[in-house]
């Protein structure tokens, strides 16, 4: 883990469940990515600010291990933390907790593109966000 | 309006985006039923409690009006009361806020069932929550 | 109803239903959307290329009425036209038909924009794309 | 690769493309569901009758590698094969292609288990279905 843990929280929706009773699949991912979104916000800046200068996350990779159901109307954390640290790429690790248990974990792997969608090397401001250099001096 | 009004914050999502850069219009519904659960729970009575007790309230009308844009990250303000009620069916109403000004309204149809699906007269627990005695002999 | 109707097929997807055992109400104005674009693919104009020649058609009313059910794996077939023609605006009428019968009815008003999302007239090739002039003048 | 491969074509969505103007990354475990549905209905039994026999294939695990865009009205092919079988579980591989490239692949892990969701032995009639006798003695 590189820096600090975000929490974010998010009630399922009756539209999120599947006649299945539980949570659809797919919708862990879209946990994920506001999980991500309120990561960013948390450290001052907002994705949409690093989208307004000219950044983008597309996901290259993204993985989901389900432990556990989840239900409509539960109420479930996700923790969110920066998982590892490439030149122009970044993991981001995942864990859906209920009840005081881990259902699920995941990650997704992003690139740092421009916007010509062409990989860039993560911009200072970005790095910093993520790992503040005093913490790595520590 | 019967009764009164519950509020519920909804951030948008980069899912809820399409590529005209705004929320897509059917997101609308699905944040209308966030409201409706919060409408439920706040007043006492999950819906998932009102499934449990053997009811649901399948939606057999919708309508949204959009007057405004909501875009990613917004945080937007779902107002939900209900408009009407009949022996077995009730109207809720929807206002979106976005800055202070509504941005969509709408509103859905629902009737309350049985588990076998047919229409049943809504039971009295359920009419008192929206509709508290003591209000209406005021 | 204004020029002919095109038929759209769709099968619900496990994803679209919801834990009453039936397709969540949200997903129809999402079929009603791949209907639509099926309507203009037919007429030799896919909306794709509307938008690359600068025009959106943003939706600024949905409304769906829902009189029968529609299942996991049921093969649906949208049935679509245009209801009324505005000088910046269009009415798209829906009919979701499984086995015969109408089980859901809805429709969505569009207003035509440009690129800077303020309304327009609808541009000659549109209007031509809906209601044929010889199909006028017969 | 266990038996033969199902390949199932799927329109791109406008509700599936976000701000970003591809598709939304979760749609892709949405579309592999959907060519998972093809699989079971190909070889004579829906998944939905599956179910009706009282077995369900929850997935404990999703992955998906993003190499190329996908992008509104685009016409992919997602090709779906049993990737590997164990006594109560089975992975299922996908590709989905576009333009003759691939470009997304992944796999989901699917358990079998019975009405109260406790892990079983695949039935015969499953095992049989994507890897008939015949196939194996050869």
């Amino acid at each position: 883990m590189i820096g600090s843990v975000t929490e974010e929280k998010v009630r399922v929706r009756y539209a999120e469940t599947d006649q299945m009773g539980h949570a659809y699949y797919a919708n862990y991912l879209i946990w994920f990515e506001q999980a991500r979104s309120a990561f960013f916000r948390e450290r001052g800046l907002p994705y949409k600010e690093i989208e307004e200068r000219g950044y983008k996350f597309p996901v290259v990779e993204a993985h989901a291990r389900y432990k556990g159901e989840v239900k409509y109307d539960d109420e479930i954390t996700i923790r969110v933390w920066v998982g590892e640290l490439k030149r122009a790429a970044v993991r981001i690790d995942y864990e859906v907790v209920l009840g005081g248990k881990v259902v699920t974990e995941g990650y997704t792997w992003h690139v740092c593109v421009g916007s010509d969608f062409k990989a860039v090397t993560l911009p200072l401001f970005l790095r910093e966000l993520v790992e503040p250099t005093e913490s790595r001096l520590e």
